[in-house]
């Protein structure tokens, strides 16, 4: 692979148990451990919602390249999901991740296309590729 | 485990190769696919962005929890971490993930302590566990 696929990621502690998290040429975000473990903040993304995060906006990019290739004629797309805890003999990890993308269509007859696009961007996702995590799918493909 | 051990993010399409990612009560934030593929943005946050960044802030936020039980006395916590792509039969991922945290003590003879929690927080990191990536860490404890 080219140097070109490397990412580079920054962290900064800041105080408690939150930090500064760059990247060259990227907006600063502040991160911190989630409120539901000990000592974590609300309001703050913290490493278990970019794990999800990193998994849904990969089908989306990955949906839009293929749906380009594809001339799949779209309106609109958006998603939600949602990421589970689970526990293995070597502690908690993130077992399950549920993807609900919603794309909006103006013909019925692209009904089919749109499923497969949205099936064949689930399979080439890079980033569920390199997770243990089981990522799963529940596609909607509304006329408008 | 229970209901509270679970994250929601959620992306709605805006133009090209770009979204907005939120979850409830966070702030939103532009996403998109990287410049180093097709029709990517740069200056903005990608997928493998926030998949790298997921497991460097996992090492941040469990290493101020083992500190903060272990009692290690530590003057500054930064790290940067970079993923690199690779290849399988079944196509691109994320190979690999280096990161690199540097403590800031004042007392030497806090180093190897320092170390040990750095390593617990290594094997601990519940993002790195959910990942098929091999995570490597390069730690550097500096006194000062």
């Amino acid at each position: 692979m080219s140097d070109n696929h490397s990412y580079t990621t920054n962290i900064e502690w800041t105080r408690n148990r939150k930090g500064a998290l760059s990247s060259p040429g990227l907006p600063t975000m502040e991160v911190a451990t989630p409120p539901n473990f000990p000592g974590g903040h609300p309001g703050i993304w913290s490493p278990e919602h970019l794990f999800v995060a990193a998994a849904e906006v990969c089908l989306m990019t990955t949906f839009l390249a293929i749906a380009e290739k594809s001339k799949l004629d779209f309106l609109a797309y958006r998603s939600s999901a949602t990421g589970t805890l689970g526990k293995l003999d070597r502690g908690m990890f993130v077992e399950k991740i549920v993807i609900r993308p919603n794309v909006v269509i103006s013909d019925e007859n692209q009904r089919e296309k749109a499923i497969t696009v949205l099936e064949k961007a689930k399979k080439h996702c890079l980033i569920s590729k390199s997770m243990v995590t089981e990522v799963t799918m529940e596609p909607e493909v509304v006329v408008r």
